[in-house]
């Protein structure tokens, strides 16, 4: 069974989020940054499955993410799959965009 | 299968708590915000499909939520439904009241 | 089914922990304090079905709890029944004892 | 049935991360520690029954655990048995090194 994991991210602000997603690995270097932008009061879920670029994010393997954003966004991240339901408790951390 | 979201307020402190909520969607402005007070010293457990004024929440579509109080309040936030069971952790925000 | 609510407590100090629960229901004031004492370097579970002084916890209604201790401990609350798994955060509270 | 108690650690700093995992038991004084090493800007997943080091996890018995870094991880805790699916919110402590 393919895992679910998914962030759902809240912009409660009024400006833009632009989001960049790093996905940590066991035995690489991480792999991003995937982006995504959510619209001021807007709230956002991202599947990991479905993010591709810069590469398909790995599956069948244990990974972590981190998440930064321009402004500060609340996010909440859940893993589901047929043996587990957890809640990653991710900081979020807001940093000067580029 | 409908979900079961529920917030539970603990208002423990000795004043009345004025709550609002905001309810944000991923294609259009927040709605709310729907009010419910919390008298001192108790709790209160929402039902998000309960709350109707001034519309009913959105079903069946991602939402994510933001709750203020005139006073500190802790708020445990927990979605139900058949194909999980999460946690949400809401930061809870005071705010000075109209 | 039986609602198995526990609290885990854990004291990672060298002093002794005399730790209050209190129990904030929606309709009544908050009953308690129930009282425990977590020796050093020892975490302790606490069933909220076996504390019945000064009354027991009351059943089949929604609550919720504080728990307060004279030195800094880590609690970890958990509802198990058959229709839900769900976590809740304490916060903890380091207060002086009387 | 066993439970699979896990702790994801997250480096996502530039420096190794030497961690220390002290589990705390209700009746004897705490064992460990058990050391890990997290490379820089790598996950790791560490299962509580695979420590052996200086002595296996107690089984079958309540127990918390803290776990200490020489720089600042992330962790995140999970329990996973056939009866109950919960998270443990670990506080993450960055100290100096011996």
């Amino acid at each position: 069974m393919t895992s679910h994991e998914t962030a759902c991210l809240l912009n409660a602000g009024d400006s833009q989020a632009r989001v960049s997603i790093w996905v940590y690995l066991t035995d690489r270097d991480p792999v991003g940054p995937y982006r995504v932008t959510v619209p001021p009061r807007r709230t956002m879920h991202v599947r990991f499955n479905d993010l591709d670029d810069p590469e398909p994010v790995p599956r069948d393997t244990d990974y972590a993410s981190v998440i930064e954003s321009d402004v500060p966004i609340v996010v909440q991240h859940t893993r589901l799959d047929s043996r587990q339901a957890e809640n990653a408790l991710l900081s979020t951390m807001a940093h000067a965009a580029d």
